[in-house]
């Protein structure tokens, strides 16, 4: 097939069936091809065009195990937690702890914030301080005045906790960011912050220009995927005696010190940092793609958010102190229940009333949860492998 | 059914029917619940029978759309790619993007290597120097004696390509990395590397109690999703007129000067690099899912490759200069070709088909190639919104 070239205008205008017919007859065995194809598409029509909703040239339908892991003990509530994950063992690990922390006190949430952000890049040609005063102005109008942005956050329930200028003009002449803090209520909403982006850049644009004509440029409005501010700090503890349940030969104090000695070089080994953080990332991404979330989002933002002193960190942290042991992770989380997956997938929805319909706030701690449980198997795994 | 907590070993034991029919009965509509789970899965018993041995628990199957992004000219040969995404727009404008540089002189490749990496973390309580020439005397004779790991690595066709022990002392008592970089053939080689490092961490601690008894603990043996040494180094480049067929408005050289801004800015910038990586991711991701590949291993290493100086940066670059425009991605990628999803998987295998039975080092070129064109495409979309 690959020696074919397309005419892409006429090949995106083809239907699915059509574009599935043409990739078959580049391949040797073009009937088995269509037979592999069609086996993976749902037979229900409605639920197959509602799936071809998410994407493009949809010519079959990628089948990934939908599994169940049970009893997770978040902040007093039981939870069996949906996951979509393709790895061996994932799923089990994850299972495995959330067992043993179920008996020693569950998952403890010790903090939570949920302010996504988004940016105004933009260049100014005119004296810094003209430009902030006129930022400072501007958002006053924005959270009075009857722009339509303003109209449309209030129609969205979003509401701007925070804005900010900063002057980058020391790295790239004219240039600065006019960031906004955002809460989304039950979206992630990355079309709407976008959208809402956009929208006030042009107002700002407009607005400097009645003040400041031909100061302003654009250069782009859009999110970030850097969300530093909405996160989930969470724990999990228990007597360090309790770890020799987990192996008895090497007891729980032992347990103890080799297990804070891994997570530990975590903050010295960059190559050991993207491996811990990977593992935690394995729980994580598994609940968000069940759950209907962007997992490429929080993989970005969770692993620039493990930088610290310039390089990459753990992502959780362990103490041992007068006999306790307590296992941490602070990871930022970008997360909704409604979104198009919620809407078009048919098991998007269903994780959700497995979970109970949770709030935002409780699926992020659920997600952190997920998150340390796997690092929590990940490391028992590695201290307990007998070397 | 959050209320009900299970008794986890007695879980685990159930059916995967049983299972469901559980989870089943803790929601208020289990023969809706169950009609759904079953709606998704295959209705070829045997198909269903490999899926369910990629995870644990399986209930259901979770549908992504298999798309194909047609017209990817890569070193001469065009590639229509599978791309497996739950994002709207990502397979589109990776194919847009692919069929203006496809009439561009497509993606080309300025550099590509493999090397993976692994790392037994051991405490040492003896001198330095001591260890660094154990270690190399270690190195010479797993590469001529007849250790099992020597064996396992001539039969499995890797190559240990570099050894290298780091002093980590200063940062943490007693704590040694020593290192391997090994090439693993057509597999990723997690689990290879990961048994192979685990043996040789034993061989090892044999042979120092040998020389030095009693001053080597192994704390931990495993593999590194930091893979800097495995990566694709690509660009495309084309007049600067030319790019005003993509936004006649702005013309060819307006378009390449903000565009090059547009990249510049993830210099300086974290959000905007983590947002920019994150685009790349898009299409990376997408390719990798297709072909059965981790993305959460490609996802760790490649943010973390994208520090510089720090920080995240963009993973792209952007020229402008005598005329011509030159957009290059430097991203590391671990991939491999064979695996369990290319076994087990009914669309995984399917997509190498597509491909053309692509070698490790194509696939690589393949998906840096869409994970440039995604970010070509993105950066597009956001300087011509017109703002």
């Amino acid at each position: 097939m690959k020696k074919i070239d397309y005419d892409f205008e006429e090949f995106m205008k083809l239907n699915n069936e059509e574009k599935m017919n043409l990739v078959a007859q580049n391949l040797g065995n073009a009937d088995e091809f269509k037979k592999k194809m069609k086996a993976c598409r749902f037979s229900d029509d409605s639920l197959q065009e509602k799936l071809e909703q998410l994407s493009e040239n949809t010519i079959s339908n990628f089948h990934l195990p939908f599994g169940i892991a049970p009893n997770f003990l978040v902040d007093g509530t039981t939870y069996h937690v949906p996951m979509v994950t393709e790895e061996k063992g994932v799923l089990e690990a994850a299972a495995r702890a959330a067992d043993f922390w179920h008996q020693h006190g569950g998952f403890q949430t010790e903090d939570i914030a949920t302010a996504k952000r988004g940016y105004i890049h933009l260049l100014w040609s005119g004296d810094g301080d003209t430009l902030e005063s006129l930022a400072n102005q501007f958002v006053k109008e924005l959270e009075t005045k009857n722009f339509e942005v303003s109209k449309e956050l209030s129609d969205y329930d979003a509401k701007i906790s925070e804005t900010w200028l900063s002057d980058m003009t020391l790295e790239m002449d004219h240039y600065y960011l006019f960031g906004f803090a955002i809460e989304t209520g039950n979206e992630m909403g990355a079309a709407f912050i976008n959208s809402f982006l956009e929208k006030t850049a042009r107002e700002f644009k407009k607005y400097t220009e009645q003040h400041e004509p031909g100061k302003l440029e654009i250069l782009m409005a859009v999110l970030s995927n850097y969300n530093p501010g909405s996160y989930v700090k969470m724990k999990v503890e228990c007597p360090v005696d309790a770890l020799g349940e987990l192996n008895a030969s090497l007891g729980g104090s032992r347990f103890a010190e080799k297990f804070q000695k891994a997570v530990q070089v975590g903050k010295y080994s960059v190559s050991r940092a993207v491996t811990n953080n990977k593992g935690i990332m394995n729980g994580v991404d598994a609940v968000l793609m069940a759950t209907g979330n962007d997992i490429r989002a929080v993989e970005g933002g969770s692993h620039a958010y493990s930088i610290n002193k310039g390089k990459p960190e753990s992502l959780t942290d362990c103490q041992v102190s007068n006999g306790t042991f307590t296992f941490r992770i602070t990871i930022p989380l970008a997360v909704g229940i409604e979104n198009e997956l919620t809407r078009l997938h048919p098991l998007a929805s269903q994780s959700l009333d497995i979970l109970g319909q949770p709030s935002v706030k409780e699926l992020m701690k659920i997600t952190a949860a997920v998150g340390l449980a796997s690092n929590f198997s990940g490391i028992t795994s590695l201290i307990t492998a007998n070397l």
